[in-house]
């Protein structure tokens, strides 16, 4: 994989170039600052699953179809960025912190434009599923938004979300290396479902460790999302049990630093974030089984071992 | 052209739909205000160029296009209106205005999603070409961004941002029409000319009707663009002018109300106006030629009149 990671990163800097200097600079920004690179590596790691008559990993379609999905990732982090007046990403300033709303907006149309370009080059399937899954994603976000404050949000409502906000991309990184590599169709929608629950137990993981984790740890305030108002499953399962109580009576709204100071001790002393954290091992072993009709490999050891790999940050803290 | 335009009014709202109703009703929202359609239905004449094997205009891939062209059109006006937290848009209220600039961001990003879907089901040469072109026009405002204030910009400048910005989608739209009417390599070099040329006019005709325009019928105050540091070619004809010393003293920041009004005056009474008016004319006469390598018919007709149409608004003003 180092392999594949180092052509993934040398492809993101191309694709962010353009004849305008300018524009280059703010396309590349946050991808200079590094990053896991998750979903493009689903991507090869998915196209992997191929049998050897198919291009050695990390050699073509599958790090293009990777970096289109990563650059759709990094463009819509331009625009939270705006949304959520952040200052840092990633331990640098963010673009809109730097060259303001405006450049970080067009920028990040920019990077989503790009992405379009690449997945257009890897045929009409890919270009489709790239653009459906943008829309879902931008879904998801409204939905989010529609619940904010609602202390009687329910799970499903919570699950819905993430599922378009964040396992779409996911899903949809692990389909088209399935697409790219000209796996049967059976082997495709289960390396999708694989990406789907993937990231269904990504995004709970990051909800966990957001009530969990330190401040320092997280770069950002312990408990932000429920501050901003966004109650995610760690907090929707603390509302639902001892302490559920004084913890629907301090939200609801903006809270003062005393009540965000003592939800947090809420959550972080009851049942939300091992509850959370359970839910998310269950969708890291459905991920592992979706893989069942694909000839096991080191590929397919690859995927599950990455989706295991996610429980390991949260295990021990809950 | 009267069931073409009608066929594309149903297909936008066909695609602003989606499962969520609140995103549904963003996406929609402008769309619903009304507009001119002028880039779909230069994509449906550029397409009935074709000789009689074609389809009949506006009964199929034609519309679906065009309508991919507009949806790129009203998504970057939703991030427009965000960045100049303009409050209404077409005598409606913005999407920002009334949503926020949160959902306002996804929304746009939603349609020019959608955009490339549409694109997508057209082949991978127009998912390509489309989302080259979102690429471009997010280039040409950055392009015109960095010269904001600066009184000696040149006309080169000036003309590579309107390329970008506004001419590039407009020939985006006619190449689309003679890709999907499987016209010759020729003609569709001819179509995309023609289309540059005149989103070239058009943008220079818009520039001239925001100095020489009442407030009233701009809905906004004239000179609008002058006030925010964007000098467009009447400016940077006036300022080359008689006058031109003391609108260059005025010019480089913002401007008081008297100033503002001042310089609106010299621009207005200075030959700025008439010389841009002679440059878009000049836009339409090369436009017409560009069509030249393309069998004539009633639908280059109806392209070469649209281009002179375009100057009907300001020929008698200056």
């Amino acid at each position: 994989m180092a392999a594949a990671r180092e052509r993934v990163e040398a492809r993101l800097l191309t694709a962010a170039e353009t004849g305008h200097p300018a524009m280059t600079e703010m396309a590349s920004h946050l991808m200079r600052a590094g990053g896991k690179r998750m979903r493009p590596l689903l991507t090869v790691a998915a196209a992997a699953t191929a049998d050897g008559e198919a291009p050695a990993p990390g050699s073509g379609d599958d790090v293009t179809g990777g970096v289109a999905v990563e650059l759709v990732h990094l463009g819509s982090l331009y625009h939270d960025d705006v949304i959520d007046e952040a200052s840092t990403r990633r331990a640098v300033e963010s673009v809109n912190a730097r060259w303001g709303n405006l450049r970080a907006i067009l920028a990040g149309d920019f990077l989503l434009a790009r992405a379009s370009e690449l997945a257009a080059s890897l045929g009409n399937e890919v270009a489709a599923l790239l653009a459906a899954t943008i829309g879902r994603l931008c879904e998801g976000e409204v939905r989010e938004l529609e619940r904010v404050y609602q202390v009687d949000r329910s799970e499903a409502d919570y699950l819905a979300a993430i599922e378009g906000k964040t396992a779409s991309l996911f899903a949809t990184a692990c389909r088209i290396g399935g697409i790219v590599a000209d796996r049967p169709r059976p082997q495709i929608e289960a390396l999708t479902e694989f990406g789907r629950l993937y990231g269904m137990a990504f995004q709970v993981v990051d909800d966990v460790l957001d009530v969990v984790a330190t401040d320092e740890e997280l770069g950002k305030p312990a408990g932000h999302d429920m501050a901003e108002g966004v109650y995610n499953l760690p907090v929707l399962r603390s509302l639902a049990g001892p302490g559920g109580d004084e913890l629907r009576g301090l939200l609801g709204g903006p809270l003062t630093a005393d009540a965000q100071a003592r939800a947090l001790a809420i959550v972080r002393d009851g049942q939300g974030p091992a509850a959370a954290t359970a839910a998310a091992g269950g969708y890291v072993a459905s991920a592992a089984e979706a893989l069942a009709p694909i000839p096991p490999s080191p590929a397919t050891e690859a995927l599950a071992g990455a989706a295991e790999h996610l429980l390991a940050g949260v295990a021990d803290r809950v």
